[in-house]
């Protein structure tokens, strides 16, 4: 029987094209966020299951692809009868949780502040649907060890900088909305929201751009909750402006149920960003910000680009995770470009990776000699020790096709070679 | 109760140091192979188990870390009792079989020839040693739809350029040794193996390394084999020399039992490539080699470096490997560079990254106000502007102790950004 030639469900080839691109843009990530002092880092793509289903990962733990146990312990799990008892790992959902478990061993050999840069695919048992898929790369750049907002504000800097230089600045006049999940709490407390109901609310809340503000009331009713809490909380939402002094005047109303520092460290990051005038960027405060997941403790945020709905990256300040492992709560503050989003809004603008080197093809003829490939195979490792492409393969019978196929490729220059005259 | 910080057994955590000298080799891998037309594909890390077992990866194939079923298909084949139906897919054992079956799948969109470049983790269960990890990464290069070998010639010269840039050339003095499974055949049917034990035999003469010639003798001799055979195969290989002369003169000598038109075309590749003076590139013929996969069908190379034992690389030819996709055999040919051999010898070596760019610290006192604050990450991006790396980080209480851990992650230069001065 023939081999299966299709991808397993729901995962893709990728093919040069868009290859190319996704090399482009991880090598202006690298480029970027070293300048900016981080470094690299790698995790295995397999992690322990009980680190994965510890709560950690939200709804991403239900779409775990568990690796089986091997030999005895394969068998003897199937012999005891439990089939939750048949993997001890799975394929990572996403990439903080592997580097919280990293930071938490490797500490001791690591610079503190740590700035860490990781890339590298994630899987997750997703419906298959266009555009998503079960396996996908994520890009994360974290600071581990710094309580203070310079983390925030370096970040911002850093996806900034690096979104002006792929074109989403100019194209896509990207800005990024930010939010604490403190003055959430703080709002919610103001509005009268039982404080234990925290999350719950939440979830409810984080719907508003698909249910509007009549379907995140119509909800939050038919949970219990008094018309007057939620009234309280919408008036609350619709007074609030974008700005830096927005702000620090809902720190002012908030006084009573959420302490001004919360409200001044997130004030100071919009205006420190302001104020730096070599990187363009547009920050925004949006108190109806929520992000999922439930590991966040202080400052959310949020890429959005415009014309397209949803977000092209995110991220927040998680002080508790670290200390799941080491039992000591570390600083730890970090942000996830959507870079899977990213290459298809460029592949969908078709867009082309800039400053291409000169590509040449040299084709031999199958009569040619060993004293003519040698000088054609010479003359192709000049052209290369310049950086230039050369392409040297055996001319095909159909030979104008193939030249067709090239230029399709990118390919400029012809050369053919043949067993009498160097053409 | 805590979650595990170690990786899980046999995966390794990178380190930035690590991460570094890998992401410049790699870097060093595209430029180079993008110079020589190879254009970059990628695959999923998950293949159907099909494809898996399908005796396409030797021993590989009892290695392979089972992905589990899920939800309703995963209970209907647990209710039916079968252990090996609980999974239908696993992590791939190397890069070759997924990109036959890319192949097969995506012929239509990409040229022929079609040069690949993959460069992926790859996952294996062996027992855990030391230098020897479960997961990790190998960089293929393939070309497939040439059977001219124009292939192998491109092949041997893009794998010399990188070890040449990356400094195996001068320190390690490599040399490619190559063979063709076709002289093997030839070669046993000379000595009067039987054509049916091919392989048995072939796995015994692989061995040659580890338990000299008169282990090999031994094993035959167990085997079965007449004595009288051995001693004809091992006294041919003693009667061959390392030279392009001596593969023609063995087709002499085998013109029986090899159409002579394989030692030619194993010739013209060794004279070929002598003939390429701007590379430095040491081929040699080793009618020893082997090489353990059953699916490689013509020539064979294996690099190898001074002073350390087993190779640092290898391929060959395998024109049916496609056919069991696409029931069509289609020419094909590869070369698996030995990343992670590589990346350990240059760690024991202690290389570093060469041309670093300038790296400064800059730290921020904890009572800066917003004004300086915006002062200092202004002069940062300035310098980020340039291509340098700046830190920008608090100013920790231990300052004297944050500067020495700095200082070993390369930082040379030190700003210090207090309220009242900037120093």
């Amino acid at each position: 029987m023939a081999l299966k030639k299709k991808p397993v469900t729901g995962m893709k080839d990728i093919l040069p094209r868009e290859m190319e691109l996704r090399q482009y843009v991880l090598s202006e990530i690298r480029r970027t966020y070293k300048e900016f002092g981080f470094t690299e880092i790698e995790t295995p793509v397999v992690e322990h299951i009980e680190n994965l289903l510890s709560k950690q990962g939200g709804d991403n733990e239900k779409l775990i692809f568990k690796v089986m146990k091997r030999g005895d312990k394969l068998e003897s799990a199937y012999q005891n009868g439990s089939l939750d008892d048949l993997s001890d790992s799975g394929l990572r959902y996403d990439l903080t949780l592997p580097l919280s478990r990293f930071y938490s061993q490797n500490q001791a050999q690591l610079p503190n502040p740590f700035k860490a840069l990781q890339i590298g695919p994630v899987f997750r048992a997703d419906r298959p649907q266009k555009g998503r898929f079960r396996e996908f790369v994520q890009c994360d750049i974290d600071i581990f060890g710094d309580g203070s907002n310079v983390s925030e504000i370096e970040l911002i800097l850093a996806i900034s900088t690096l979104l002006n230089r792929i074109g989403f600045g100019e194209k896509y006049n990207f800005k990024i909305v930010i939010n604490d999940r403190e003055i959430l709490r703080g709002m919610q407390a103001y509005a009268g929201f039982p404080e234990e109901d925290f999350e719950k609310v939440c979830i409810s809340l984080d719907k508003a751009d698909k249910i509007g503000n009549e379907g995140v009331k119509e909800e939050l009713l038919s949970l219990g909750y008094k018309e007057e809490f939620i009234d309280r909380y919408q008036t609350l939402l619709e007074s609030i402006g974008t700005e830096a002094k927005d702000i620090r005047s809902l720190g002012e109303k908030l006084k009573d149920v959420l302490p001004e520092s919360v409200t001044k460290n997130l004030a100071e990051i919009v205006e420190a960003v302001a104020k730096v005038k070599s990187v363009k960027v547009n920050v925004e405060f949006d108190p109806t910000l929520v992000r999922g997941m439930g590991y966040y403790t202080g400052p959310i945020f949020e890429i959005r680009a415009e014309g397209f709905g949803g977000s092209v990256g995110g991220g927040g300040r998680y002080d508790k995770m670290v200390g799941k492992f080491t039992g000591q709560d570390t600083p730890a503050v970090g942000f996830s470009i959507g870079f899977e989003r990213i290459i298809t809004i460029m592949l969908d603008a078709d867009e082309h990776v800039p400053g291409e080197n000169r590509k040449t093809a040299f084709l031999l003829d199958k009569n040619l000699d060993a004293e003519k490939t040698a000088e054609a195979l010479n003359e192709a490792m000049e052209l290369r020790a310049k950086g230039e492409t050369v392409l040297v393969s055996r001319m095909n019978k159909n030979k104008k096709f193939q030249k067709e196929q090239l230029t399709q490729e990118g390919y400029t220059e012809f050369r053919e070679f043949y067993r009498d005259a160097l053409n």
